[in-house]
């Protein structure tokens, strides 16, 4: 199978650019038009959600939507769902008080561009907006899938997802961590939300976790295909062009003496290992047949990529 | 009537007390334990929900459901979420990009008690448990009304509520607001999230707001109250007794060149105004027998407090 396996007459290339088409006409939708008062928040929460990125998330969210055969406008709400909360998360992270970056693929970060306080509201703002998109789905969910939605996301984010993850992070600074604490710190700052990629579709295709061998599976695939997203991050921190990357400094984490994959375990190791999580994931897809084929181009994609 | 109206055998006095009682226990036992990883975080969540408050949007939503005849147990969530959003947009205002306060109800603020970046996650935190407390209400209620808490919830938080009116706060500082943008600013800041505490018991009640004629009336009872709730924090900015409001300095708002309905109409004219909103709330209710009585209190009790 290669990058370009056709799935429904589409190739994943093809399914790649209107997925994030998809993603970005669905935000610009969505977010209030910057000529809504308060306009200099609003300008800022579409200059900081619009402004170019992966949209690794979304892609994830339709991809598993196809293999499961939900019609694609059904996954708009979640995927952009999912990408304000990241997008919120990239402005926070960013802030003086955390990262504190200054620029955020090759333009000014949000605080930089505007200030602080505004990035700190864009970001609280992007957040609330994320559980409204699911909130006011408006096609005909079944209530109860809406709610189990809902419930997903805020787990995904919060204290004992994304939100803990920073925090176990920023406290890992200076400090060693052995592998299996790097892991459990990106298990909760990256891979809860990948894997709720995974759990919106379920939710959107009416399938219960528990209920299914097939759900089990696919967010097996979810939790190494989002392991292997943080080790190709800290690979690409170590070796990646800057241009392509858009950062403002190569080997940024090991400079801050950030722990990574890349300072802990080799860099040869670690590209060993972001190989081995692939094949893990593609093994998680063995039970599907064609119509796993963008997920499993999206696995490589993930490893693959150069930024 | 007095403040002590009884309704259901209890004076307001009790509901209060009771009310506060329920409010701490349940977020006691929602907020996760400090004990659990990551424990700063979650020990910081803890420290800047738990450490007291009026709790005066709790009481909202339980005295509005005990108008309609909500048993109080169904209100729990929703006072709580309400009260974890309220608690985190505190914790972000506090912080030296914001306001830049060191003290909230005689307490370090979260980010000198912690650190800066600690308080931005916990407000982030925060913010994403008040959802995932809806969204996991655990009784009968129908998921549709689930949905339409949370979408409720989402709209008087976000860029058109309350982190709206935090931009608009933040940018009238050193200008001059005439009334009816100062009213504008706090429809947002506050007004949004103390109808929302109505809007939320009518959910639990399952009525709909623009079917019933009572809704309408007790929405604008709490669009006087949110008001007057401001009117009142100005004044006590202005004269209250530093002991009981807890804040570091009198007058600070006038210190910091901040629009406020003091400087704007003078001491004695806001408080003819404070007096005039809580008229007005009070006729709004006036449909109603003995079940609204603790309503009518909770109006007095915002206008005539000291703290």
């Amino acid at each position: 199978m290669t990058l370009d396996a056709v799935v429904n007459n589409e190739t994943f290339a093809q399914f790649r650019k209107r997925s994030v088409q998809r993603t970005e006409s669905v935000l610009g939708a969505l977010l209030p038009s910057a000529h809504i008062l308060p306009a200099r928040l609003h300008d800022a929460m579409r200059y900081s959600t619009l402004g170019g990125g992966k949209r690794i998330r979304p892609l994830l969210v339709y991809a598993t939507g196809a293999c499961l055969g939900v019609p694609l406008e059904h996954l708009d709400r979640p995927a952009v769902a999912l990408e304000m909360i990241h997008a919120y998360s990239l402005v926070h992270d960013d802030l003086p008080a955390m990262d504190n970056d200054d620029l955020r693929r090759g333009q000014p970060t949000c605080h930089r561009a505007y200030d602080e306080a505004t990035a700190i509201l864009v970001g609280d703002a992007l957040q609330a907006q994320a559980f409204q998109v699911l909130a006011e789905l408006g096609w005909g969910v079944p209530a109860e899938w809406q709610v189990q939605m809902l419930a997903t996301l805020a787990q995904a984010s919060g204290s004992r997802g994304m939100v803990g993850g920073q925090a176990i992070d920023l406290a890992a600074v200076g400090h060693e961590l052995a592998l299996p604490a790097l892991e459990q710190m990106h298990l909760h700052k990256t891979g809860m939300l990948i894997r709720c990629a995974v759990q919106l579709a379920l939710c959107a295709a009416g399938i219960g976790e528990k209920e299914s061998k097939g759900a089990a599976l696919l967010l097996r695939y979810a939790d190494r295909v989002g392991l292997a997203f943080q080790v190709q991050d800290d690979i690409l921190d170590e070796i990646g062009d800057l241009q392509q990357t858009g950062k403002a400094q190569q080997g940024a984490d090991r400079s801050r003496n950030k722990p990574s994959f890349v300072t802990l375990l080799g860099l040869v190791e670690a590209q060993n290992y972001a190989r081995r999580l692939l094949d893990e994931a593609l093994e998680a897809l063995q039970s599907w047949q064609t119509e796993a084929d963008h997920l499993r181009a999206l696995a490589r994609l993930i490893v693959e990529r150069n930024k």
